[in-house]
């Protein structure tokens, strides 16, 4: 059975992406332009209610919201691939945590910086400097708590690469690359470890610039 | 061992201790005070980095972010108390789904509501009218997804209850008692059916006013 992924050029989406080859699970891509507004389509909306990418079709099953996504995956085949959960109940619980923390501290800021930046122009708005400003401040002590993590484990959970990290690839990307903040990583000196390794996993580069 | 988890007065905490009390598992509780700044002390913060509610002590595990902490004691005592997490991977799948709608979708504008209508006078400063209609639009416009697949499902994840449901507790409850917004639940058929059932539960009656 081949996964149906929604969206594959989206950050959101990149997410599940990578987490599939990382449990070597097959997959195809199904182009969503939220510029042009397919994903308001009804057809669409049929699949996600809520208008968002990604959703994932896997046979008769359709699921989405990213970090649901991955956590089933994770599960599901637990033992193919990377494992992405941890080895314990306790270990699992930390990664839980730091995809939380992903999800209600990195992400807010990183995806403001992200709609600001990168797709103002596109959708037809100016960009707010003060709101850049304030998130990259926002962004900064985030990172912040995770230099400090990071110089007590290898990885976000502890000394293994989990769910955890990969939420955080897609976006952090964008910031390193196109958005030109590369300082941000590199101002602290465990986050830039972190960052060369995770962003250098061949599943990253393999799914990174897809379209 | 009992469980300690501080700060039960707010409603990221209540949505731990009515997993707990549903899972049979004792706890104790620590009062943190946000308002006089008891969670920016530096024992606080060892504790909880990010300065949050809720943080819980379990021996010498600690674990924070709500939505981590009620994954993770649904799955250690998956046999004990109520099963919050599905029978199959599939069903857990869809556990995960509406946890993260919950938490990005439902969230963001409750909690809004909540500063704003609840909070403004004693944090001083002075509600803003505007984000208040805005914000009650925002999660109307959810409501009207959740009438929607509770017209098919008895609970937002299938025909059981879960942690899904349990997460929309603490807040709902604020919307429609201290808010006075109780006619945004019973607009809605089966969002007022649900409502009815999952805040009548003996583990939330037991939750809900701790301070």
């Amino acid at each position: 059975m081949v996964v149906k992924v929604y969206g594959p050029a989206y950050g959101s989406t990149k997410r599940v992406l990578v987490c599939l080859v990382e449990k070597g699970i097959d997959f195809e891509t199904v182009p969503v332009d939220l510029i042009k507004g397919e994903h308001k389509h009804p057809d669409y909306l049929a699949l996600q209610p809520f208008g968002a990418v990604p959703v994932i079709q896997d046979g008769d099953y359709t699921l989405y919201e990213s970090r649901a996504i991955i956590r089933y995956y994770a599960e599901k085949y637990k033992d193919q691939g990377t494992d992405l959960l941890g080895k314990t109940i306790e270990e699992r619980g930390l990664v839980e945590q730091w995809v939380e923390v992903e999800a209600h501290n990195y992400h807010p800021p990183i995806y403001t910086l992200t709609i600001q930046i990168l797709f103002a122009s596109k959708m037809g708005f100016t960009a707010d400097e003060n709101l850049i400003k304030e998130s990259e401040e926002k962004l900064g002590k985030v990172m912040d708590l995770y230099e400090e993590r990071l110089s007590k484990s290898k990885y976000l959970a502890g000394d293994f690469f989990s769910l955890a990290d990969l939420s955080n690839l897609p976006f952090t990307q964008r910031l390193v690359s196109e958005m030109g903040k590369e300082y941000m990583i590199r101002q602290r000196k465990h986050v830039s470890a972190w960052w060369d390794d995770i962003s250098t996993r061949p599943s990253w580069l393999k799914v990174k610039d897809l379209l």
